[in-house]
């Protein structure tokens, strides 16, 4: 590591330099890193950067609750064999999340009094694991598509995507290596893909979602955004319901899902991804390109009447009391919901078994191991005023199988992600072979 | 107390001479009880009433478990001085609750595989105040109509109510002196008075519903059962978000709400209710006749087509896949849910805060502190093929104001419960004057 952490580029937004979560991670736990000193170096980073990228949502007070939390913390645990996995290791949470101490405003004009709750598992287990809140960070008007401020670090006339737009910016801009963003279409995967970085969303329930402001439950999934696999394997270990440790030993079969689903993608995606099969091609690794999705036209349309019946179930009373707080395509969508019928919301709820199931069988068939895909159409779109469309992550979001983007080269001085997915509930060996996936890439697009 | 704890009638089902919770909680922590011996003592109880109340989901070995998990909390708290509120109390746990160890089955034909989730907060918050789970008790099909093979203590050719039966019949029979329920429309509130002891169901939201199997999402509540008002205190301080100890020293001003909603109830319910009330005049409390729910038919409607639509979403994948193994009535209510659009439970959903804001604003403007009415329209009906009719809990329910039944008396031999209700987010002040309620009809009625 190296001997500076966080010794970003300072005339850079992106910190190329910055440690990663594990680096953080084994740094402050061996006491190689002081944690208060940790805390404060990044609060500069912070300083620096936030005026352009704008990942977190201000809190006055910010850098002096931290110094106060890293020093008890340091208090608490005086001995190093003593510290918990994450001891230490600030984490941005996405402002869906109920967190003790801090306001939820989920992106939207409604009156903070109304969307309060008690913090929910995933913060909290963060926080038994040793973590710091970082702070709040931007997301869109209640996890949908209206934008924040937030700009991508890689350049800041573009999206950094969403709707965890504040935790995918604020880990690439090097402000914290470890946040928290959640995904009902692809509000993970596509914002990691923009700002290349890590990002991670589980299988559907792997972590709890309570403490956190729904957008549609039965395809809502907290996620997770680290700059490095192995730090994202720490994270979810933390996270995810009955972690397990998995060997990598192996050299996964990777899947290719041909047919109208990948033909979503725009040709510059199209490129870079083929690309990307290349170097795993050259690095040894068995391609087999299989049809899947035949039907993505009626499957994206399902899903996203599903997103809308239940963002009208659960924004009901708000909308009845507030409707002219929120944004145009976030009313036009709890509209759109309203018309749909409790029996079409169930037989869509029920489409995710199935497809889950056909997902199931064809990897079994075809001797897949790990499905590759673009993470996104292609790099991030100009412009802050959209966040980029989840079409390459809807089927799999909607089967509810772990999916992971990973850094994979760059168009236009722009990253494009790959999008490795496993089969559910096996998070654990998605992520040990995403690692040397990443590997492989990295040394490819020299990231 | 009594020299031996739960030293019942052995000839009765009913347990006139258990401990209360207040009591066996006490005993315990102090050390004038052994919890092994106690908790031995009850499994004689069990082995005594169960082959006739029918209160427990069978389970193998579940006398040598309790004897092996109350040596282990007795070696884990030697010193009184050390043990949690609830230490070695015994709990039965509605079998919807998700619960380490034992598996849930809802009173359902479903494989057990479709029915497995992580503990929720409200048994861990019971467990880590020192509380044994007893074991799970009878509930009707997915908290609905369906009913279980409980029987009534006081009488077993009649029904405890439902949907938490085997938990209220369970405390009525000294099995354990506090048990978990739910309710949804009248299935906490409604077996408590069938079976003569308290029964309380909180402020909506103010216990989590987490690892609970959702009947009707929005109208889901968490309730207890016990036999005496103190325990209840201490078993809603355990249960309830940010409980407050709130003193006793006022004599509330009671409210009768007149009108078509009262005149639900049955003749001998209403009879038996203005005993009670005479009982309470006599003892120096004001009692105020307001006219409240004038819309009773349109209200329970709305209800009623709420909790079909949530129950329509909430099984749409079991349905999908199990539907014949569903009892008929059961089968039908999500049939009838699935028609209707979201438009419609999101107007219904927002009715709920119309309604507590009316409740509010008349509790207000008349000056009354508690609100009392029948628990049920009359004592427990005959026959155990149905549980009763909750259409005297509804409106309390719908309005997500908390609510206890007490003990008021009995007719042909039967008990019948006196509902109060507070105001929403106060379920302390309700439960502190509950108490001092409670004991006016225990003198009345010698109970």
């Amino acid at each position: 590591m190296a001997d500076e952490p966080n010794e970003a580029d300072e005339t850079s937004l992106i910190a190329t330099d910055a440690v990663t979560l594990a680096e953080a991670a084994s740094a402050l736990r061996t006491g190689r890193r002081d944690v208060v000193k940790y805390v404060e170096r990044l609060h500069d980073r912070i300083e620096s950067v936030e005026p352009t990228v704008h990942a977190l949502v201000p809190e006055p007070g910010r850098s002096d609750r931290l110094t106060a939390e890293a020093a008890a913390l340091r208090d608490r645990y005086p001995e190093p064999r003593d510290r918990p996995p994450l001891y230490g290791v600030p984490v941005g949470v996405k402002d869906i999340f109920h967190t003790r101490g801090l306001p939820t405003r989920a992106g939207s004009d409604l009156p903070i009094s109304e969307l309060t709750g008690a913090e929910g598992s995933a913060v909290a287990a963060l926080r038994d694991a040793g973590a710091l809140v970082l702070g709040k960070t931007v997301t869109t008007e209640f996890a949908y598509f209206e934008p924040g401020p937030t700009r991508n670090p890689h350049d800041p006339q573009h999206t950094p995507g969403g709707s965890s737009s504040g935790s995918a910016a604020a880990v690439a801009a090097g402000e914290t290596p470890l946040a928290l963003g959640t995904q009902t279409v692809g509000s993970t995967i596509r914002p990691a893909a923009f700002c290349g970085i890590v990002g991670f969303k589980p299988s559907y329930d792997r972590i709890p979602t309570d403490g956190v402001l729904p957008l549609a439950e039965s395809v809502d999934h907290v996620g997770a955004f680290t700059r490095d696999v192995t730090g994202m394997r720490v994270a979810a270990s933390v996270l995810c319901d009955d972690w397990e440790t998995v060997a990598t030993d192996d050299r996964p079969v990777l899947g290719v899902p041909t047919g109208p689903y990948l033909s979503q993608a725009t040709e510059v995606g199209l490129d870079q991804f083929d690309a990307q099969v290349e170097a795993l091609e050259r690095a040894g690794y068995e391609v087999r390109r299989v049809r899947l999705f035949n039907d993505i036209d009626a499957l994206n349309e399902r899903h996203d009447r599903l997103v809308a019946a239940e963002a009208a179930l659960a924004h009901a009373e708000w909308v009845d009391e507030y409707g002219d707080r929120y944004a145009a395509e976030t009313a036009d969508l709890v509209r759109e919901g309203q018309s749909v019928t409790v029996e079409e919301v169930a037989a869509v709820r029920a489409s995710r078994r199935d497809l889950r199931a056909e997902v199931a069988a064809v990897t079994a068939e075809e001797g897949v191991d790990v499905w590759i895909s673009p993470a996104a159409p292609g790099p991030a779109p100009e412009g802050i005023d959209g966040t980029g469309d989840p079409v390459m992550n809807l089927p799999w979001t909607h089967a509810g199988v772990p999916a992971v983007s990973l850094p994979g080269g760059r168009v236009d001085g722009l990253p494009v992600g790959l999008q490795c997915v496993g089969s559910f509930m096996d998070d654990e060996r998605l992520l040990a072979r995403a690692q040397s996936i990443a590997a492989v890439l990295a040394e490819a697009f020299r990231q």
